[in-house]
């Protein structure tokens, strides 16, 4: 297998997590998304025909977004399972992580951080205070989702999910952006304790080959 | 059960076509995001920790975000199933769906739009631009899925799933706000094939009690 990755990219980091919580072993390929690597004619010709990041490629089978990617690999290589197959955990499991992949990482990414900067020149502050607003947001709605739902040390209970490798990433983003955490004791107890496996160690940013500084 | 929803809101929407698929049905709760109804704390208390529509009340059991909600509705109902079982279509389904639920939707949504509005003080012009941008850049990225993997008359083949739960109510809500669509002739096609269905014709905006007007 190859991934198709940018040291950066969030929901890069999550399959990345993903692969090294299965213990997957696959060929890391750098897509640089800074330089607009991921709208080259052959990425989208071969790789991903939607243009962004991560994809992997099976054999002959290509596939795009994190989550779709997540959800194969739990088909294909079922040990450990990271979307639960039993009824209520699965809705939480999916819920939360939609909540961070729906909800809170598409309006930070990087792609509209270059737009306000290129298209609607804002301020440093008022970028800064973009991002910190919907992580504010967000993450509100990740705690509170924690409090009524979650059972640690992860954030489902006992083992990792899909929920863990979507809720690092952010937090690790998060973090990097100088947000203020510490009104979601929750998601924080769960990102540091995912951080103390190895899997989720191995799958930051500053251990992949492509890494240029944060 | 009980569907939270509120007429505009595109992942009600897409919530609105499964229950209309299934053939199930449920009470509509109108929920006024435009008057912020969402974050009243007895919503958050009682339906939705994370703020946001839509949320299904299936008797005890509570549950937000759209495309947790039809997988829950695919494990409970499972006729017609809208998340497919086998692999390669279900990778592919899943994959475009996110593509629109995760890189598309979030970054016009009422909530950024307002923000462009209320804080960053853009120009009537700028917010239409915005939209029109990622509306294109989405768009594009969807087409392409469909040349590469599509089969008609639906998105994927001879039955609707998530992939047109998910590709409708963009559609509407592009061509509701101006955007050009002509260059995505598969998109289209699919959309006005699943317009002529009763389900996502009863799903649609302006047949939902809370209706106000686009």
């Amino acid at each position: 297998m190859q991934l198709h990755s940018f040291f950066n990219s969030s929901a890069s980091y999550r399959v990345r997590i993903a692969l090294a919580l299965k213990g997957l072993a696959s060929d890391y390929v750098p897509v640089n998304i800074r330089a607009g690597a991921h709208r080259d004619a052959e990425y989208i010709d071969r790789v991903n025909p939607s243009a962004v990041v991560p994809a992997l490629v099976d054999g002959e089978f290509a596939l795009g977004q994190s989550l779709a990617i997540i959800d194969y690999l739990d088909a294909r290589h079922p040990e450990p399972r990271l979307i639960p197959s039993e009824p209520t955990l699965r809705a939480r499991v999916l819920e939360f992580a939609y909540l961070i992949s729906c909800d809170i990482h598409p309006v930070n990414n990087l792609r509209i951080l270059k737009y306000l900067d290129a298209v609607l020149h804002v301020t440093p502050e008022q970028k800064d205070a973009w991002y910190k607003h919907w992580i504010a947001e967000g993450m509100a709605g990740v705690e509170r989702m924690l409090v009524r739902h979650g059972q640690g040390p992860w954030c489902f209970g006992g083992a990792p999910t899909l929920a863990d490798c979507c809720l690092v990433p952010q937090i690790a983003n998060a973090q990097r952006m100088g947000c203020d955490l510490t009104l979601y004791p929750l998601s924080l107890a769960a990102y540091r304790h995912a951080m103390e496996h190895p899997a989720f160690d191995a799958a930051q940013p500053n251990k992949q080959p492509d890494y240029l500084g944060s």
